[in-house]
């Protein structure tokens, strides 16, 4: 069944139907989801070999991938064999969720209702979307939109003028003035004269103590969730990009961007200005000095610095030169 | 005449009223503009030979100059001869244009009139300026302020605590959340204890079919226009500086910065965080690594990396010596 | 006495209350100040030799601090040893100042008694915390935020969208839209699963004919304040953390990104995206290249570039090899 809670879906759809040139039995697909949280409701999709342990152990009960990829799905997964994943992906994905590729502003906000609301504390003209739940002792800054749907924990202190769509926040978290959480991402198939826009049904989760700072932006994933672990701290002008997951314990300096879907352990610390590329895998323990530009994975406890970033004692030596 | 749509000029005036040391002709100057741009009635500077082409065919009655560049304005164009053509200018745009160096708030705002803008959709407290022209189908979220005279096309979605003055917006055009379109630039003529600042009298264009992500600053140009071409994409907290112009199907990931009075071709990418010196030509179908420093002009095709950027495959033997 | 004008402080308590293992003469604490501001009835801290100048001369009577750098103390200040300064400092700190360290948003806001502010003209929605004063011929932009006891002076332009707390700011001085200004830094004790964050109980001053630019963002001060020197202009999306101090004339571009309790001397340019660590001193009339990454110190009147930044000369050599 369909429980994106933050999109309504437009399935279920037969495989058949969705793929014309497919001669197929009627599989019944309710939701498109990625490897590991499908089940055999939905379809899922393989497009590169680094995913190939999810897709061995997938419950999907069909696949979008390629003639080469295929042979690493389980028999209960039919393939469905194109030449471009992401394009076929895009396409479909569209049809599952018709709204989710540009953010439409929510127009069901409205004041909060004092009573509904008796344990938070709103500054002046607060906008809240259907549905929000705020936990008790939680305090909403002046300004700030808060859309349907949007779930926040008890204890937190968000800023004005921020903005937040599409994101599950947990207790004790501080959101400062002018972030906007839980925009679609910056995922779309290039084509001349109108880019296709990729279907943004991820949403973001910032788990309990966590802090953004001041005009950061995080964006709701496509297909996966964006996720700020646990007393991970965020300072200001921060950008996330889609699907980037970052751990436990983190300190994220200054001005630092992420390329999507990458994913930072525990306790890793970056250096203001830093930037990190798209479908990394940096290790936990992991120090990134300010600046740095990572392009490559990060295994556990390393301590990197320049651009590209290398090991901190190579590039002081290289320095030195 | 002066047609400028968001500034009220305060012209005409006589060429030696502007200035005292000037003995000519009474040549009557309606309005001040660059090179290409202006007419007969107009007055326009050129400050380096980067620009002899543009002066070679200029039909300004007159125009600032040194006296090493007075060679190549025609002989309809009356050469002013000065010793720093912008700082001259500066002074002299400020006649014609006193309001335009500072972006004094545009106090006439209301709430739209739902019977006059029948067919635009808007969140609350949705703030426009005298005299916006809206497009149908066309989405305005929370809180966004949208000045005087601005143009926004149809079917266009703009997010929540948006800024736009000084702009025409094309059809289909995506802003999100917390962007500000349209301010003055960051141009002025140091000078200690209070520097003199620029009239910036020039406007944003957004082509069709744009995106522009969140937090992002788009400056209108001083005496050009800042443009960002059609099907172009920007990420989230993008800085395009004044008069920067870009072209078609561009993709511009987070966090890039572009200093002012650069072209970028069409068809160009550039990866996160890289910056993009000033009054550089950036060729078509360029692209350029993240966090790339590019201070030189770019060729059509080029493919670069680094700080400062060189070919991506020099680039790659430097980082393996 | 305790005279901070943005925070209420919880004090006096006696010295040998706040430390328990201590056995001193009953001294009395109103307030906890940095070396150099510390009168007799205030306590001090000194963690680095750094700072041995500003403790040869304190005014403290007592100062926390570790058992090497006490020798460093005057006679009439008492020491405090511990281990880690800066840990037991911010817990002292959050006795002295409870609410410091959170910036919970104002809940006193309310929209400008037009009576008062009679010489004021602002926005639609602006709100005002209590006890602001705001200069003659100052325009404030629509649903910008000032908190309580905010000072801004005469002719200054304030943007749309800005939220100013914990600030004062001078004359002339113009703030564009959506910047944020006086929030808490990004200082914590990094502790598992909860970490400690540092009360922020200094402020930011702007100076006088100062502008800061679009979404930017400034801190406010720990235990010194951050301060905008007189005719500094910074571009959009530039963020200063807490303490920094930047003097007069100094021209900061786009997206530059400054670590926190960096000084930062006259007549001093920095080009785009450039970042400054934490903890240095740039002398006065430096030049500091765009995207330049800057870790040391750097003298008066140096031009640097590079990552790190080093002689603009060794730069341009380094990339010629």
């Amino acid at each position: 069944m369909n429980k994106n809670i933050f999109f309504k879906g437009e399935g279920p759809f037969l495989l058949n139907n969705l793929f014309d040139n497919l001669d197929k039995k009627k599989i019944k697909i309710f939701d498109i989801k990625n490897l590991k949280e499908a089940t055999k409701d939905d379809l899922t999709f393989l497009e590169s070999a680094n995913y190939v342990s999810f897709a061995k152990s997938t419950k999907a009960s069909s696949c979008i991938t390629t003639e080469k990829l295929k042979i690493y799905l389980p028999k209960s997964c039919e393939p469905v064999i194109v030449t471009n994943v992401l394009f076929v992906l895009c396409k479909i994905a569209k049809k599952f969720y018709p709204n989710a590729d540009i953010d439409f502003p929510d127009l069901s906000l409205k004041k909060p209702k004092k009573s509904f609301y008796s344990k938070v504390k709103f500054g002046n003209n607060v906008l809240l979307g259907k549905k929000c739940k705020i936990g008790k002792n939680t305090i909403i800054g002046s300004n700030t939109v808060i859309e349907q749907n949007v779930t926040i924990g008890d204890n937190c202190v968000i800023g004005s003028q921020v903005v937040i769509r599409n994101s599950l926040i947990g207790n004790n978290v501080v959101i400062q003035d002018g972030s906007k959480i839980g925009l679609k991402g910056f995922g779309f198939i290039p084509l001349k004269g109108k880019n296709l826009r990729f279907p943004h049904i991820g949403k973001v989760m910032i788990k309990d103590n966590a802090e953004i700072g001041a005009n950061c932006t995080i964006d709701r994933g496509s297909m996966n969730d964006t996720i700020i672990g646990e007393n991970t701290f965020l300072d200001n002008q921060v950008h996330v990009a889609h699907n980037i997951q970052i751990g436990k314990n983190c300190m994220i300096a200054g001005q630092v961007g992420f390329a999507g879907s990458t994913t930072i352990g525990d306790n890793v610390s970056i250096g203001g200005q830093a930037g990190v590329s798209g479908h990394l895998k940096i290790g936990k323990n992991v120090k990134i000095g300010g600046g740095s530009g990572v392009v490559k994975d990060i295994e556990d406890g390393a301590v990197v610095m320049g651009y590209p970033a290398i090991p901190l004692k190579e590039f002081i030596r290289s320095i030195k030169k």
